[in-house]
């Protein structure tokens, strides 16, 4: 079932559109190891009142619970934004197999900081429905100026 | 009377000592404000099966809740080791007033990736109780190997 990148993305849009009625910053994610997706999560920095729990955080933290160890090495994390420096680096500690994110954050994206932070090993795929995941945060962003 | 670095720091052992005698890593970290010490925590990367789970990233969740904010602006952490880039990016996100950390670590320490992960208002201390951080650590990874 979760088998092509685009089904992927638009589950973890699924939860960023959460995010977004939550009135929180609309980011969402899941995990998928094969075609199982073992973990979604979104972004509830507010809500818990906690600078970590981007829903990559949360994701990763569920899915090695999931998979009763610590490393990712044979999944997927699909996520609507592009990681910053702190989900990239959990990202490296959990060797996560592939990342694939959807819009690009040229001001807080892991990009932006060097190369180094991903694991060697990790590939990367990025722009998959890009359009529908910047749209969302263009959206929150005039709402909360509003 | 948790005034000075060495004070805290020994706090931060402690919590290190912990971690060593549950077979993690042995890295502790606390938080403190003003005079007030708010969040310690050990790694627990182990015995939660759960790579996200570092003691700058515990610390950093529980000050948050006690605060009853996202930002710890006002407070210093206190770390045996310096922190990897995820805990480094999660200190930019609380934009946590000051970094205080014991031993280095050229292989996966923040301050390898650049210098561009914490808050540009954080300021940052290093080698305060340097060689016990770092014996501590060594003890732990001569007993794994034997």
């Amino acid at each position: 079932m979760y088998s092509s990148d685009i089904t992927c993305m638009r589950e973890a849009l699924k939860e960023a559109q959460v995010a977004f009625d939550r009135d929180e910053v609309p980011v969402g994610c899941v995990i998928v190891c094969g075609n199982r997706l073992v973990a979604r999560a979104h972004n509830l920095t507010e809500t818990l009142n906690d600078p970590t729990a981007h829903a990559e955080m949360q994701a990763i933290t569920a899915a090695t619970h999931a998979a009763g160890g610590k490393y990712l090495l044979e999944c997927t994390l699909y996520v609507t934004l592009e990681p910053c420096a702190m989900c990239a680096g959990a990202l490296y500690w959990a060797q996560i197999g592939r990342l694939v994110f959807g819009a690009s954050d040229p001001k807080r994206g892991f990009s932006t900081v060097g190369d180094r932070l991903l694991h060697p090993k990790t590939t990367v795929a990025k722009g998959v429905l890009e359009d529908e995941c910047a749209r969302l945060l263009r959206a929150f962003f005039r709402k909360k100026r509003d």
